[in-house]
């Protein structure tokens, strides 16, 4: 994305095959797309960064604590997370508070071999190479030299967050919100005249599962924060409608369902109105969580045929399954692991519903990769508001992304998918996340034209429409 | 399979790898099978064709309106059914009743960009190009030419049912057919002196499954073609081996059985008596349905060992899953769905009973690519009835194709599997389906030997067996 | 392993990918590794031909007699298992008692074809070529020529077990042995005087699972051997302490446990007893099996946590699924099919109970493929005490290798898995499927190399790590 001001550690024929026809065809394809804008329509940065645009705080605090995929790594082969200053339940994010973010470094440095074939080590090679100029492979015996390199750029205006939006050409980067969220920040950032497009999205999780941590809190809260008597299940769908409308006034153009199946439900009024009646008085029968949060999937896809918001869902991921590091440390740790996911049965109550809606998008996810061939691209094929997310979280590597096209694009073409999300809240390493998605997509497009199974010129139009084109049209951007 | 007469848009060298010694390899591999004549011993055409070898009707009746795989891309990407001609349930097959053949073509010659990177763009492709000499890929402003040379072309001798039998080289055509369809246009066939060999297959699902559209109807035209009292177990069973009689008299050697799962049983002549009962008199308890099918399956495997017919199975299909499209446009418009498949406990019952019968023949399909290594090759492997049936459906492409033959091949062999089926309605695509898998089969035999794993001579031997031998011993042809 | 001496059958490249750089750092990678010793931390090779070093019988008996992978392919394909010598139940494992070892020999030469794409094929050709210099590929006609050469090579001093196991540059081997077994032949092998360094692996099997064929004897018999009275919970508990303590003290540094399935149970003290009284009384309840195997799971991973031996698990086999083969030839013929396996909700109780106790590890083979990317890597990126064993059984082949390699990296990194296992009871088939092992490595590093993934010296140092330093450390050898 930088030109050629890659350092050694960089090769400009990163991730292309070796072999010199397709490495020559993938290079033309990436150069055509390189230095197109980032769009990021799905993510986890912080709205707060750009309001406040306050520098970054040290290394450690900033590309470290919070990234679950280097302490999961480090925590598999024996390094505590307290050692790694991953902050307790309930305390403050600031590493420093328990950890000495220089010590933290080092552990990383001194660990940095274990990330060899991983994405992670791609990523931080390209953020250290391109953005701090270290062009040597973070080692033990570099580790200060790196610390001392970031820490002093950190302070420097160019690398304040609102200048890092620019020179990382972002077009637009969608967050991801509670409904409850009053979305401060995000007016902050449209009053204060910064032309930079930072969107919020509508995930509603925490009220639509009753099992989510004080769900009962938060119900109230949505009460509040609408204006709407929540204890009706007509005044529930109000409160959500009023929220969509809010979290739309403010930009935002899609929603975001994290849930544990993909099931649907499409019940009654009736029976609609009873269930709710007993999951707001918590007094649920067995299913009536699951049953729960299958009929509100289908009442989201009712509000975005509606209200024209694009539906993304997230399922398949059984959280925390380490109770000794939930109890201490909390959430998103870095021990959620997916689950087998059926979509065909799941999602048919609500498809049969709203799946032929014309401009109803939904977009659908996967931490199961036997689904691509099996059912999402055979579904995606034929429905029209379905589209195909971009591999996620483990799958979003080189080898997963290139499994993906494999796998998907025969049923479903090219054109039923949605481009790529950098689905991160590690900021630094977006220009990084979105050039190893070009780079595989040129890769695997380069293999079509190599054999003859596409021209080189429809190969230019797909690049395109990959990295940006599909983009702008799944998420109305 | 014509040489080099092939369009601009086809390379020789399509689908074999870049690498320039593999793809030398893989061109001599399939060089040397490129003139064998094609076996289709499992397809959907229709033997009426055949027999009264009328001229076929326009492109787009002939093309499009009945290639599922065609309206379903078009259709979830916003382009309605009505606008492709496709023909409400219950009416007649004839597009121009609809729409304006001209216009459906239109339409899908401005959206083919949309098969980029699927099978059917190699497919339609090869199809114009070596049929039609057609040698630009269809766009928008190429329609009319297209549509015009298409039409045109159709309505000479040349075009022909028989004559592009006998031009696409096939040595034999199986048909798919109900069991009690009278096969008049098999007979009708066979009674004209043609030398070609068109041959019936026995396709008993509709007197199996008890929630086929007008099982009861079906089962008393069974009663009747066959001349059995059907209101009895024994003579359901004597029924159904007369039909099987019947369709062997015509040529038939094989059955298919298109089943929801694989389930199989072994019951009692006692329970099974009690089960039809049940089932014929429609007092059904839960699980009779499937209970029913399931020892069918086995039934059957029993007739054929008895008949020698080769018995196929094609389970895994959620059929119409899109009530909108199946109420107004009924089964086969692309809206069946893969479910996730389980062989080895479902076909237990089975293969305990016949797996180790000298003479029986069992080809096994699925749409669960996750059984390949699972569960389809560790049974063929050990079986001796057992034979994987090719990549079915949405699997029967490129990609889909390599997969099966990576995943299969090292623990099954190449000698456990039963060749190509083009499993089509759309008889003008048949040679470039053939096509395709030759050269897969190339592809993935050159890189055996480009890798040193298998020697040339071995795999020119081994190409044959994939291209002929394996399919005619399999289909007993 | 043996340098250039290979016969022209064995080309120095194969397993490399034909594109020349990439060969050409693999032919680099893997002669870095070639040369070093092997370490078969789990196989199944019989102590006993260590401790009397006897000639190995005739090639038939040797070589395809005790090879289910041999004679389940010949099966599949007609070949009855009588004709082959396989014993039948209760008959001793004497092939000369059954069949004409060499009548047996010239079935399998003329059916080599068969094993084409196979790793048996790979294997086969490695031990003629590299161990009785027989470079040419074996068939009907030189059949006899094989069978002379092996069996006359085989009554040479340098054909004894011990010298072979010298000659292969092993360094250590372990078996696989029942809970109650005497380990008398690896007290002899110790007892010798002789070098060689061959391990027992306790497999509590027969002693855990209550459907086990003998399962009242076998606890009888764990009774008398441990001197504890297995009647009591508490004293079946402390008969298993005892054999293992009595393994560790012959060197075993491992258990190993095949279940059917990976569900994993936490009872209370008082719900364990009753379970346990349920089940040495016969008087089980659904669902007491699995729940008995379950907690067993997690009772062994406690004492491994007491008593430092790492702990193997291997689900997912259901076993003797052919009754008619199982009937008359008993267990390990071929006929153990795979089955989905589920492992992130089975395994909870046991990860939540001792997933992160240091110096505990925990080893974890699969069957099921599609468990890679989806549960085995992210639960192996995370919890201190996983670490995945290599592909398993079907999938011990260079595409099943590469797979592994392929979707598990990305998530679990290179230092999360164990190195490679030969598995086998087939002595001279080891360095066979080590060599397979190292090429298939080399090639996967050297694409990661030659796609600027991985530097050359960093691929180097994983290669060492992969064929000796991560089987050390995981098997504490």
């Amino acid at each position: 994305m930088f030109g050629r001001d890659e350092g050694a550690i960089l090769d400009e024929f990163r991730l292309f095959a070796s072999e010199p026809r397709a490495r020559a065809i993938a290079a033309r394809l990436y150069a055509s797309v390189a230095e197109l804008p980032i769009l990021s329509p799905h993510g986890h940065t912080d709205a707060r960064w750009f309001a406040e645009n306050k520098p970054f705080p040290d290394p450690a605090t900033l590309l470290i604590q919070p990234d679950h995929y280097i302490f999961r790594m480090l925590y598999s082969q024996g390094v505590s997370l307290e050692s790694l200053g991953v902050p307790q339940a309930g305390a403050s994010g600031d590493l420093s508070a328990t950890a000495d973010p220089r010590e933290v470094w080092r552990i990383f440095a001194r660990n940095y071999f274990l990330f060899r074939g991983t994405p992670t080590r791609l990523w931080t090679d390209y953020v250290f190479s391109t953005l701090f100029g270290l062009g040597e492979r973070l080692n033990a015996d570099n580790a200060d030299t790196f610390y001392d390199t970031v820490a002093k750029k950190l302070q420097e205006p160019e690398f304040l967050p609102r200048a890092l939006y620019e020179r990382f050409r972002i077009e637009v980067l969608a967050t991801t919100d509670a409904a409850v969220d009053d979305l401060a920040w995000h007016r902050q950032i449209r009053e204060s005249g910064w032309k930079g497009r930072v969107l919020p999205t509508f995930r509603p999780d925490a009220v639509v599962d009753a099992e989510y941590l004080g769900f009962r809190e938060n119900l109230e809260k949505l009460g509040e924060v609408s204006g709407e008597d929540v204890s009706t299940w007509k005044g529930y769908l109000a409160a959500l409608r009023s929220r969509r409308a809010y979290f739309k006034s403010l930009g935002a153009t899609a929603t975001d369902h994290g849930h544990l199946t993909a099931l649907t439900a499409d019940l009654s009024l009736a029976e609609a109105t009873r269930l709710f009646e007993r999951v707001y008085t918590g007094r649920m029968q067995a299913g009536d969580v699951e049953l729960f949060q299958a009929q509100m999937l289908t009442e989201m896809a009712g509000m975005s045929v509606e209200d024209g918001l694009t539906m993304q869902l997230h399922p398949g991921s059984i959280r925390n399954h380490n109770p000794a590091v939930y109890g201490k440390f909390g959430r998103d740790k870095g021990a959620d692991i997916p689950a087998p996911t059926e979509y065909v049965r799941s999602l048919q109550p609500l498809l049969a519903k709203y799946g032929n809606e014309p401009g109803f998008t939904f977009i659908l996810f996967t931490l199961d990769e036997s689904t691509y061939t099996r059912e999402l691209a055979p579904l995606a094929g034929h429905y029209p508001c379905l589209r195909l997310g971009p591999p996620w979280w483990f799958n979003d590597s080189p080898e997963g992304m290139m499994r993906f096209r494999e796998q998907a694009t025969e049923t479903a073409g090219f054109y039923n998918t949605a481009g790529f999300n950098d689905d991160t809240r590690a900021f630094l390493s977006i220009p990084a996340r979105h050039d190893v998605a070009r780079r595989v997509d040129a890769a695997f497009l380069a293999r079509l034209v190599a054999e003859h199974r596409l021209d080189e010129e429809e190969a230019l139009e797909v690049m395109q429409e990959l990295t940006n084109g599909l983009v702008r049209k799944a998420y109305k951007l």
